[in-house]
């Protein structure tokens, strides 16, 4: 009997949607793209099912859109991604069917083919790293400016709350203690938090794995993964990559690095000195976001799924860290 | 407690093994070609893990072998897809580096990089995949004829009464009363296995997803995954496709389908009458060997882990089928 739960459980929760000849061949014909070549599943990113797309024409991306993505922001997020690539930004541009369309449906989900960039996602960051993602990100920034498109962080200050309760019943079982440490340090960094800093389009999950680079010393030649971006502080931005590139793997804060990030992003977009100051509090902020998000996951993940679930602790040690940085500078600003 | 343990099991269980940056540059290093430009996990197959690799050079294949590839059988496997390739069979062909070899070590594992084929397994099965597959399999076995190399099938005959040994224990829990059917099938089967018939290098493994095609009407644009050919009969392999390739979505056989088939690889490499006469046995065979895999797989797979396991209960049905087909008429031939 619990055999046949599992089996009845796994056939359900298949991580990738699986497309059938006719449907792609259908799909296919709606754009100008050649003759088909190649279709593989990439085993990259968890939230949406990628297929690398070969055809006469060049490599494209297919991207399947899961439950975790309201289709009703997809047009928010392919409208960013399309006025940033027009802005000379390298990141994934959608590409347009014969009527216009970027969106459309493909085995009973929104699809969008986008762009094929080169590059590799950094397995191990260097000291190389630090500039070019700087750069990279304050370019970002600046190319959103003219984007008229507007949607609020759901995984914002406003968010977290609600997703610490949703965590409460089991969050204890990960952690003694971690409930009660993580009330009292979401109500300070509520209180702290900067209400008058610039605002803009922000990528908001700046991971190693949605960066490529080429080249020696390297340099980026694509962002991807624009499907957590949304209209928040810039700063902000900057704070979620201290925390995702500026630790080492034994989790002690690398300050040169995030010093060299933090000068690169300064060079193309000056940080005021009121965004400067807020780096701290804003960094916590991250840290306790992705603490939550893999938090509600863990305690929401039955052991028998195949998805990967993150270490929720890493962000808690990140966060500690964060606690007691208690200026720019001690975060290489 | 609980979630400590499922977190180390899948720490340990990693379905594809990372490659870092600095291990990979120092890899391609060995081979000339050129650049390296993209880099991505392939989501299909699970034995190993397979990257896209892009070079200035082209397309390939990065493949890192796993703990079910006996590192000692792969000069076998790679030795033979080189001979396939060079008798002009479309499938992956190992690249050599700088010094003639084809396989080295990346993060700590056997790896090969092979020449990417383009084309798309058939998600469906459509009647004009009957023919070319027919042919395509009786390719493969013409232009394995000149091979010396040779490899006992592991998962033929004599392999399937140590893992049905090796299920008893929880077979039954699969299904009751599973183990005394495959008991008494297996000793039918034994008895009737064929001595005489023709043997060479075969596939033993030619589902759907190892063939590729391109156009329409489709041809066959590759073969891939050698890592369970060895040298048997070569009717067996025919067996193997009749089990992977002509049965409906609702398990029954598909009689055009295999007909077709088998007048395809006839009319490229003769059937002798022994051959055809010895089908039905063959078939019962493949479907046993794919059940007992798959129970073992079932059995010893713990539900945390992030693999998929394949339902061993549809080859019981396909075995059944093939008990009661007591003629080789009945299936096709």
């Amino acid at each position: 009997m619990v055999k046949a739960a599992v089996l009845l459980y796994q056939r359900r929760m298949a991580v990738y949607t699986e497309v059938s000849d006719d449907a792609l061949r259908a799909f296919l014909a709606e754009y100008g793209l050649g003759e088909l070549q190649a279709f593989r599943g990439i085993a990259e990113g968890v939230e949406n099912s990628n297929y690398a797309l070969k055809t006469s024409a060049g490599d494209y991306i297919l991207t399947l859109y899961e439950r975790r993505v309201d289709p009703a922001e997809l047009p928010y997020f392919l409208g960013l991604m399309e006025h940033l690539a027009a802005q000379g930004l390298a990141c994934p541009t959608p590409v347009q069917g014969g009527d216009g369309e970027a969106l459309r449906m493909l085995a009973g989900r929104p699809a969008a083919i986008c762009t094929f960039l080169p590059g590799v996602w950094p397995r191990r960051i260097r000291p190389e790293h630090a500039a070019p993602l700087g750069a990279a990100l304050a370019g970002l920034h600046v190319a959103g400016a003219g984007f008229a498109g507007r949607r609020p962080n759901a995984l914002g200050p406003a968010g977290w709350a609600p997703l610490l309760e949703r965590c409460r019943a089991d969050g204890d079982a990960v952690q003694p203690g971690l409930m009660a440490e993580l009330d009292a340090t979401l109500a300070g960094i509520l209180r702290d938090w900067p209400q008058a800093l610039p605002e803009g389009q922000i990528h908001a999950d700046l991971f190693p794995d949605n960066v490529f680079f080429l080249d020696e010393p390297p340099r980026v030649s694509g962002i991807i993964d624009f499907y957590f971006a949304c209209t928040d502080l810039l700063a902000y931005d900057v704070a979620v990559c201290l925390n995702a590139w500026c630790f080492d793997a034994d989790y002690a804060f690398n300050v040169t690095r995030a010093a060299g990030l933090l000068r690169a992003y300064h060079a193309v977009r000056p940080l005021s000195a009121a965004e400067r100051a807020a780096l701290p509090v804003l960094a916590r902020g991250a840290a306790l976001r992705f603490l939550l998000t893999r938090l509600f996951d863990w305690v929401n993940t039955p052991p028998g799924a195949m998805v990967t679930r993150k270490d929720p602790l890493e962000y808690l040690r990140k966060l500690r860290f964060f606690l007691r940085a208690d200026s720019a500078e001690a975060i290489g600003g």
